[in-house]
C-alpha cells in the first residue's frame, strides 16, 4: 500500500512514507511504468524497475536508517492534465559508504504527474541537493 | 531571437544557444510567464522575471566566458500535449567567486514543455550536477 494517490499532494506524501517505511514496492507504484528519474548525482533511470531497483540497492545500504522529512510541497497545474510538485526535503539517518554516519542534508525534489484511474502518478523526477550561500556549484 | 522553438527539441537547442551569446532575454523568452526553475544548488526561481534575472546576473560574472555543451537530449511525450526534454550537458570557461577558471562540469537538466502558438514553450525546468562514481551524494 502506498497511501492515497486521488491528488498530487497524496503521491508526494505517499512517496516520502514509502521512503521512510523503506517499502520499495510502494515508491516504485507512485510511477508510470515508463517514467524517468534523476538523482542527486545524476543518475539516470529509465522505467519503474530501474527506479525500484536502485531505491532497492541503497535502501540496503547507505538509507537503510534514513528518514525524509518534507519540509515544504508546492503543487503547481500549469496546464490541465499536468502536476508538477515541487518539495523541499531534509534526509537524515543515512550513511557513509563506510557505514558511518553522515549530517542531515537538504535538497528539492521534483515530481511531474499525469492523472491515472482514481488519482495520479508520476512520470518523471529529477533531484537536487541544496547548497548554501553560493550560485552556483562547484565554487 | 532564439532560433525556432517548433519543436521540443528546438526549444531545448535554443536554450543552449542563447546560453553561449549569453542573451539572457533569449533564454528566458522560452520559457512561460509563470514557469519555474531550480539550478544546480537548489535556488528556486518562480516566473520568467526571476529566471530571466537570475541567468543575467551570473551570466554578468562566473558564467561571462562559459560555454554550454549539448552532450545529448532525449526527448518523450508521456502524454499528449506534454514533452519532457532532459539534456546531458557539459560546462566550460566558467570561473570561481575570485575569477579563476575552473574545471569544466557535467549535468542533467530537465525541461518540461507545452504547446504554444507555432511551438513549444518551458513550462518547468530544473538541473543536478553530475558526480561520477557514487550513488548519492554527500558520500
Amino acid at each position: 500500500m502506498t497511501g492515497s494517490t486521488t491528488t498530487p499532494l497524496d503521491v508526494a506524501d505517499a512517496f516520502v512514507s514509502a521512503w521512510n517505511r523503506h517499502d520499495m514496492a510502494a515508491l516504485a507504484d507512485l510511477f508510470a511504468a515508463d517514467a524517468h528519474f534523476v538523482n542527486v548525482v545524476g543518475l539516470w533511470w529509465r522505467g519503474r524497475g530501474e527506479i525500484q531497483a536502485a531505491h532497492e540497492a541503497t535502501h540496503r545500504s547507505m538509507f537503510r536508517d534514513s528518514q525524509l522529512h518534507q519540509l515544504a510541497t508546492e503543487v503547481r497545474h500549469p496546464v490541465d492534465g499536468i502536476a508538477i510538485a515541487r518539495t523541499h526535503w531534509r534526509l537524515e539517518g543515512h550513511r557513509a559508504p563506510d557505514d558511518s554516519p553522515l549530517p542531515p542534508r537538504e535538497g528539492v525534489l521534483v515530481q511531474v504527474m499525469v492523472p491515472r484511474e482514481g488519482g495520479w502518478q508520476i512520470i518523471d523526477a529529477q533531484n537536487t541537493d541544496k547548497v548554501e550561500g553560493v550560485l552556483s556549484r562547484p565554487q
